[in-house]
């Protein structure tokens, strides 16, 4: 069994560097406290004896070697950085989860057969350089490394410059490194698992997501003055286009889900026409055709309001991944663990996009996860208690003892 | 007759300073831009031998002494400070027109009875610090000039302290000078004057305004793990109160209008469901009544909206004049200038607030207004003639110079 007690201090230590105003983390990604809260980490690796390589996408990777030279590593972690109003374990309990293993594996003088790596991803949130899991997907192929270096954050910043910047521009490749297999542990983010009082998800499989960013064009001019048949309103356009992807969203219920969570106006001044709004719809679901359905609606429905108020329209596919699908052997290792050490557990779909959901393409890869207070997440309130960090890293634990093999 | 080669010289030359980005202006009020404009003028009325005043509000007065040492001074004027993406003439007319009919009489040598002061007030446009036309409102006893003091920008900055770091908060206590009448030349920002093709606006009437910021709060969530009925999208409930604003405008069209220029989201994440958000809704109507009701409207739908989502709701008037009636004798005095010189010319309701319509409130007033191209206003492409500006600097010219006597 884990060390639930030392877990629980070192995710109350990470969670003082970049505080909240709240009582959360503001951690973004490649910002000076991100920086701290990777050297931190790096300090708790090295302390475990564990061997750092950074790749040039910021990815760390602390390597406790296998006893057989020729196995490929077990990898285990998740990301450190969180949303400007995030909590204190969304990604981080997955990297300490990880360190956990690591540190109980040394207490125990336990040596696996295959490497076991603990690995922080850079940028997973997307919050400050869109899209969410920008590194993970490079590692796996799926997004290049000089795209993912060009996305530039409000200001204009660039992802490769801050990464240098913090000085974790790494001299590996990316996607140097294969694997044997990939766990991560995250909370739920979502109320299932509190609701019906069980310990442990088993993560079978992980939902679509699309991120579609709207610009909508119209003419700035006096707020007073303009008559309203000249008016060609850009915020009333996205008013419409907002009410459109919640009905889209609630027609492809209970499973579809849809939300705008950013938008810009321009030039946002009260006695301003909106001229111009730029804005992204979260789409969800975990069928993909129900998903490209739910696109489909949003083109049609999108023009038809542009149209009928005489905005201009441009749509663009920002970010998204397909539903995933987690590997057999690795989900049975989870449930097999949490069976073993008599945690309640059920199957459960992630609503949250992972790095395990691009680490699945080129991995066998699964998740474990743990409740959290109301399902609560991407807020400050977050909350978890002790118990079920404990519980979620326990079957971690034996999950990943059980595949590096002793 | 006035030098309209001389008005429009002068007009360039201010637009130079605090260039837009696309061939408007940028000077918004207490910036360095707006010092910068503010010292052209001063230089300009230095050359012509006026004295000038600055009050602790920052308003600019340039004084032409009469021939009766006992006559109160007929002022004209308006403002140079400019929207974020405002056009050349919104404001600067008046201003320039108000040195021009100066440099005319010195050109001619003609003196009048009464002094003629030519006024840059302070804070016109209202989007850096809200309430617009601030400080004519103080001239007017409308606000308290500490409460002005007090209004922030976005960035949290003062009033009272960006006036005194550009240097024009004056020693002069506001609202001093006493007026024998006022006058303001303006661009009608609305299609009116163009549309009819008519030279002329006399303005004997103002709508009124209210500006009502409401702040909506949800939860911040996680956008793809909350199940759609667990949602409480302060975003959603923006998009209802935009939409309720159109209806309640068009309602009591053709005349109310409304609209919603100003937003913030928070925490302004792709992957968060909004928990925050504070706007401002415009509305305008020529007649109290229907104003009153409109809001009447937009407290009960907002509360119901709010309602339906689960949603806190704060409502706070920021802003707000009621219809102006202007004066009699000043109204009277354009309309006759307009007639003499031969021009075109109709009674006209200003859409938009000015300076005008506080000062009314301690001084005979009346605005003429020159036609804009395609009535667009707030907007850098805000485009007059040559021709147009001359007419209005013409009649501003005669109604003046009877106003003040030979
Ligand atoms: N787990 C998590 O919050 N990931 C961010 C990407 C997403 O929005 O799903
Ligand atoms: N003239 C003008 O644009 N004034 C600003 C105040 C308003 O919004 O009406």
């Amino acid at each position: 069994r884990i060390n639930g007690q030392r877990l629980w201090d070192s995710l109350m230590d990470m969670a003082k560097i970049g505080p909240g105003v709240r009582g959360g983390n503001n951690r973004q990604t490649l910002t000076d406290s991100d920086k701290e809260g990777r050297e931190l980490f790096a300090r708790w690796c090295d302390e475990q004896g564990l061997t750092m390589g950074v790749d040039s996408m910021g990815n760390m990777f602390a390597r406790r070697e296998g006893t057989d030279p020729d196995a490929l590593p077990v990898m285990v972690g998740s990301h450190l950085d969180t949303q400007p109003t995030g909590g204190k374990y969304d990604g981080v309990l997955g990297v300490l989860g990880g360190l956990e293993v690591i540190r109980t594996l040394n207490d125990l003088g336990i040596k696996t057969k295959h490497p076991i790596e603990v690995v922080n991803w850079t940028n997973e949130e997307g919050t400050r350089f869109a899209p969410a899991m920008v590194a993970s997907g490079v590692f796996a192929g799926v997004h290049t490394q000089e795209w993912a270096y060009d996305r530039t954050d409000a200001e204009g910043k660039k992802l490769g410059d801050e990464l240098a910047r913090i000085g974790f521009k790494g001299d590996e490749p990316v996607g140097k490194r294969k694997l044997h297999a990939f766990f991560e542990l995250h909370i739920e983010q979502g109320p299932i698992l509190e609701d019906e009082g069980i310990d442990i998800g088993v993560v079978t499989h992980g939902q679509g997501l699309k991120w579609i960013q709207i610009t909508l064009t119209g003419k700035e001019s006096h707020t007073g003055s303009t008559p309203m048949p000249k008016r060609i309103n850009a915020g009333l356009g996205m008013a419409r286009v907002t009410e459109l992807v919640n009905k889209i969203a609630l027609e492809h219920g209970p499973h579809g889900v849809g939300a705008i969570g950013h938008l810009e106006l321009y030039p946002n001044s009260r006695n301003i026409i909106p001229g111009k709004t730029v804005f992204t719809v979260d789409f969800r679901h975990p069928d993909k055709a129900n998903l490209e359905e739910m696109e489909a609606k949003l083109r049609k429905g999108a023009k038809e309001i542009a149209d009928e108020i005489g905005l201009g329209l441009e749509i663009e596919q920002t970010g998204g991944f397909d539903p995933v699908t987690f590997d057999d052997g690795c989900v049975t290792a989870i449930r097999s663990a949490a069976e073993e050490l008599g945690y309640s557990h059920r199957n459960i779909v992630s609503g949250a996009g992972h790095d395990a959901c691009w680490i699945n393409r080129v991995a066998p890869t699964a998740m474990v996860m743990c409740p959290c207070v109301d399902g609560l997440s991407h807020n400050e309130d977050e909350e978890i208690t002790k118990e079920w960090a404990t519980a979620g890293a326990d079957v971690l634990f034996h999950a990943v003892v059980e595949t590096a093999g002793i």
